[in-house]
C-alpha cells in the first residue's frame, strides 16, 4: 500500500507550527485516472523511473492537482549530505507528469517544455512530498506548480512552475 | 484505493466559483509595515511606479505575504487588448517588493535577482490582484511567489516566482 | 535614422576589453521582415509600447534572431538610479516578439507564455542592447534567449529566456 | 536601410551544418582548476554523480566558462525514448558545479539556488555537449547558462540559465 500518510496530516501537522498550506484546487477540472492507475502506468511506460524501490510515486490524484512523493535516500544526496537538486526536479518534473496524465489522459508522450526551479532549504534523506496544482489545462499545454516539504516542520524546501505539452488526440 | 483523506477536504470553504484560493502563510513571520506604510514609502522612494494614478498598490500586509493590486488601464495593454506581460511583470515585481520592505524592513535598495513568470489566461483592463507568499527569508535573499487573479471568477491569469537581494544592515 | 551604431561595433569594443560576444546563428531561418518593417508594425499595432519617444526599437533582424534596443531614461529607473526590472522585463520580451514577428510572419497576436529573467549588473540610463537568439522556431511555439548588455565594457546586465506562442495560420 | 554591419558577419567562420555556438568568453576571469582536477574532485566529493560509468564529466574548462558532457544510456531516457529531463538537469546542474567550482574554487558545499531549464528538442541516447557560460561570477552569487547540444548537427537540444550561491571563504 503506497499512501498511507494522506498529504492533509502534513497539513495538520504544519497548522500546529505555525505554517499553513492549503493547496488551491480548480475542482471543475476532473480526472480521469487516480493514483494508483498512475503509478500502474508509469511503472509500465517509465521504468527508469524507479530503477529499484518506489523512489517516486504519486500519493493522491485530486481535482485539479496531485501529490507526489520521493523516497530519499542516501544516492539522492549531493556534497553536503543534502538531497540534491536533480532528485528535486525529477520530483518536480513527475508531479507534472502524474497531473498530465491523471488530468489529460494516460498519454505517456507529453513532455515537459520548460521547468523553473528555486532551492529554500536543505533536505536530508527521507520523504519529501510535492504538492502539485494545475495553474492551467488547455487543449496543447498544462502549467502547473509545486510545493516541495519535507522535515519534522514540513517546511517548503523547493518551489517549482513547469509546462507539459499534451500531444494532439490520435 | 489509495488515499482516504483527500487534500481537497480543505476546499471546504471554497468560494460559489468553484475555485479556491488559498494563500499559505508562515505565521512566524512578523511584518515590520503595513500596507499603508508600504504605500507611503513606494511613493517617496520609487516616483516612476505610479506616474498618474494609483496603478500600482499594496492592498494588504500580513505574516509571511501580502496582496498588491494593478488597477489595470488602455495603456497596459498589448496587441489583442489584453493586458501586457509587462505590465503583469511589474505587478509581480512590486510584489516581491512589498514582500521584502515589509518583512525585511524599510532597505529600498533590495533589488530582483531573477523572476520566472507564466502566463495562463488573457486579462482585460480592470483591477489584478496579486497573492504574495514568501518561501523564505533569509539574511540577504527572499524568495516568493505570486498568483495573479482577476476577473469575475478570480481565475489565475498569471504565475511568478522571483528572488530578491537583501543589501546587509548598515 | 535608428541604429548608429550596429551591434557589432559593441561587441568589437566588447573584444578590446577582454569580452567576447558571439551571437550564435541558425543560417538556416530566414526573416520575412527586416528592422525597419517590425518597427513600423510594432507603431501601429502597440502603440504602448512606445509613449513618446522612440524607447523600445528593433536594430537590426538577421536570420535566426535580432538586437533590440532601450533607450532609458529617468522614467525607467528605479531605487537606487538604476533601470528597473520591469524596463529589461520589457525589453527583453520584446526581442522575442520582433524574433517571433520577423520570422513567423507578421501576426500579432503571438504572445509570451514564460519568461525567466536574471538580473547581473546594475545599468544607468543610456541605450541598452538586447542580443536576441531563436533557441527553437516551431509551428506553435517560438523559444529565444537575450543578452542584454550596457555600458561602456558592454557588459552583460541582465539576461533572459522566454517563450512565445504563435496562433494558428488563419 | 537601418544597419549595414549585421551581427551575423562574425557568422563567417560557421561550421559546415550552417549553425554557429560561439561560447562567449569574459578573459578576465581566470580559472583555478582545469577539466582533470574538476573531475577528480567529483569522484571524490560527489561519488552520486557517476553511480557506475564516466556518465557526466567535466571536458574543458576556459576563462569564463566550460564544456561538460553527458553520455546519455538506456538508463537516461523516458517514455519515447528520448533523454529524460531529469538527465538533462543534472548536465545543466553539474555546468554550474563545474564552473564555480573551476573559478571560485573547490568549495564543494556551493549549492544551487535557481535553475530555469527549456527543452527544444528530443535527444537520443549518445553524448549531450553542455556549453556554459558564466554570466555573473559575484562573492555569493555565481550566474550562468548552458546549452545543450547534441545529434549529428548540434542542435541545441536543452538550454538552462542557473544560479549557484558560494559559500563565504573560510
Amino acid at each position: 500500500m503506497l499512501c498511507r500518510r494522506p498529504a492533509r496530516k502534513l497539513s495538520q501537522r504544519a497548522n500546529a507550527k505555525g505554517l499553513e498550506r492549503h493547496v488551491p484546487v480548480d475542482k471543475n477540472m476532473k480526472p480521469v485516472l487516480d493514483a494508483a492507475e498512475v503509478n500502474a502506468l508509469l511503472a509500465k511506460v517509465f521504468p527508469q523511473l524507479n530503477e529499484s524501490a518506489h523512489e517516486y510515486q504519486a500519493i493522491e490524484v485530486f481535482p485539479g492537482g496531485c501529490t507526489v512523493r520521493l523516497n530519499a535516500t542516501e544516492r539522492h544526496l549531493r556534497p553536503g549530505n543534502t538531497v540534491s537538486g536533480t532528485a528535486l526536479f525529477a520530483l518536480a518534473d513527475i508531479g507534472g507528469y502524474v497531473c498530465v496524465l491523471s488530468h489529460a489522459g494516460p498519454d505517456a508522450l507529453s513532455v515537459t517544455t520548460n521547468l523553473s526551479i528555486n532551492f529554500m532549504r536543505k533536505a536530508e534523506a527521507g520523504p519529501i512530498d510535492g504538492h502539485c496544482r494545475i495553474l492551467k489545462l488547455g487543449k496543447s499545454l498544462m502549467v502547473f506548480d509545486i510545493d516541495m516539504t519535507a522535515g519534522p516542520h514540513g517546511q517548503t524546501i523547493a518551489h517549482a512552475v513547469g509546462t507539459y505539452s499534451i500531444p494532439p488526440k490520435r
